[in-house]
Order: structure tokens, then sequence, then C-alpha cells
């Protein structure tokens, strides 16, 4: 099932066919193709270069894999145990530049997983990026230190049918991808002026 | 000048060929192609489908692009003054979904950053991110309400030559691009113990 983003004004196919869906298909990922998909959050770009980005990840039948699982809420896993790969991204509070809170880490870490997303597509997997998870309980089955934290938690694989999800999952599998006009969140002048762009 | 990313796995080269410069060529960015960029990061997913970023977006000559400019530090308005189009991002604190605050906005706004960077890529266009702004003289500036925060500003334009910069610049122009190798950020069972992928 495809489900292309509904554009306004053309965007590169990459960005147009990602979407987070929630089947996949019972295909393993293979080790070259995640080497390429980290290595895409290696050449993120982060404030004064710290690369606050860590990631950990595990394969279907690991050890790691079931940890990880174990941190998601009920919701997530109900879904996730389609997924061949499942993985945390984690983020280091404080600046290796000048040892103080980093004000951008979450923030860097976001375009760390975007890069990762870009990269799975163009390998022909999809990423589902799950907030739903415990940070706790990922420190703690880590043992994750204190001046780092679990941000999300996400899924990538080959995508599948939504026939092989439960009932409620499936519908909203099926159900349309909605976004605000870009009208309503690029502005000039003051905030919440909409911008002559739109 | 062109900087593509050592890398240790081939990635996709709008991912490759990406870096930060800091000297830009007097060239104007189109409507349309502005039009594109933000198209991209409507696409973002988010937690919730929340949509948490908003920019305000200046195009150099006009009013909003010498307001950004002002909030920069010294430091990073003595390039960004190249820059044809200048912008801020910024993140809604609170979930439209269930009114509490959000843990992942600043994460999704990076996201939002990185599809903006990819697209202005594809076009040809380079963006500089930066932390080195005054987020509470944006948000006196442009009258940002106090739930949401101004997280970076970026500049976007097409690639120019280092000469264009002034001494300092112009060898930080040229350094090379420096990252730690994946297997110093990507884990298994337990943080910290490099994954088997590398």
């Amino acid at each position: 099932m495809d489900k292309p983003a509904k554009t306004n004004f053309d965007i590169h196919p990459l960005l147009k066919e990602r979407w987070s869906p929630r089947s996949f298909t019972g295909q393993m990922v293979d080790k070259e193709t995640l080497q390429r998909i980290f290595e895409a959050a290696r050449w993120t770009p982060s404030s004064s270069n710290d690369q606050p980005w860590r990631f950990i990840v595990g394969t279907k039948g690991d050890k790691t894999w079931d940890m990880i699982m174990e941190t998601l809420v009920e919701f997530n896993q109900k879904w996730a145990k389609l997924a061949p790969v499942l993985a945390l991204s984690i983020g280091k509070k404080i600046s290796d530049k000048n040892g103080r809170p980093s004000r951008t880490f979450i923030y860097d870490v976001g375009q760390s997983v975007a890069h990762i997303t870009f990269q799975a597509m163009h390998e022909g997997l999809f990423v589902h990026q799950m907030g739903g998870f415990s940070a706790q309980k990922a420190a703690e089955i880590f043992n994750i230190p204190e001046d780092y934290q679990a941000i999300t938690a996400f899924a990538i694989g080959h995508k599948g049918s939504p026939d092989l999800l439960e009932e409620n999952f499936a519908e909203m599998e099926k159900s349309e991808r909605e976004r605000h006009p870009a009208g309503d969140f690029v502005f000039s002048k003051s905030f919440g002026n909409t911008s002559d762009l739109f």
C-alpha cells in the first residue's frame, strides 16, 4: 500500500513517498543496509559538531530487540512485533565543546533520525518512529548514563500489508495522511502572520 | 567548493554532498523554490501528528531578513549577511493532541529542518543552521507567544566561493569535515557496547 503525500508543491520523491507504516513483512534487513542507514546518521549536522546522537539497535531474534520491545507501550508492542529492526534514539545532554547543557541535543538527534529515515527510504525500507515508550525503563535496561536521555524508539523494515495487523491498526493503516497547509506555519514580519510565499 | 562526506559506507548523494557553507553567492532564491522547500517541511513526521514546527522566513532586502539578522550572534552576522534567505525555526511546546507539554517538539522541529535541508540540496541549494542567535530577542522582535520557542536560525542559498568570506571564515570553509565512526554511537545489549554491525 502506498500513501504518497498530497502535496501542494512538488517535493523530492523520497519525502513524498515517506510515511510511517505499522505493518512490516517478515523479511529481515541485512547488515550492509543497516550500516549504510547508520552511516547516514553519522553525517547529520549538529550544533558545534557535537554529534550527540547514540542508538541502540536490535534485530528480531536477538536479545536487544526483545529488550527494546519491553520499553514500548502496549499499544506500540502490538504492531512493532512485526518489525525486523527496533532501535532507540538517545541524546547526550551535555555539549562536548563547552561542558554545558546543550540547548539543541534533542533537535540534533531528531535530524539524525530524519537522515536514517531518508536513507532507509532510499533502500526501499520504511521507518516508524514512536514517542510511546518508557525512557526510564530504557535507562534501567540498557544502563544509560545520567547525562544521556532516550528520546524515541523506532522500527525499520519492509512495508507489509495492512492485513497483517489487528483490526483497529489495519484501519489506521489505510487512513489518509493529513497536514496543515504551509501558510499555517510559514510566517513573516510577525509570528502568526502568513508569509507572502503562501 | 565541494566537501563530500568521507563515508565508510555508501549513502544517498544528497546526504553525502550536504555540508554547511558560510559563503553564498548573491543569487536570490525564487518563490517557487521556497514553496517546495517549506512543503517538504510540511510532510515531516511528528509525535501524534502534532506538526509543532513554525518558521519565520526573510529574503534579503525585506524587513523580516533584517529582523532575523538582528537576532544572530555577531559571529554569525559576519557571514550570514551573504545569505539570500534567513529563517527561524520555532516549536510549539504544548501538544495539540492532549494539551500537555510535548516531550518531542524540539526533536520534531529538528526533523522538519532536516526535510528542508534535503529539499534544498535537491534544488541545488545549501543550508547552514545556527544555534548562535538569541531566542529571547527573537521572541521580542517577532511577538512569539509564550507557548512557542525559537530553536534555531538557518541560512539558505547558492553556495559561494570561500573568497567571499573574511579571512578566518575562509579558512574554516576549507577545513575537512569530521565525524566519529558509527561504531562509537551504535550500540547493542548495553549503552556503550558497540553493535556487531560495526
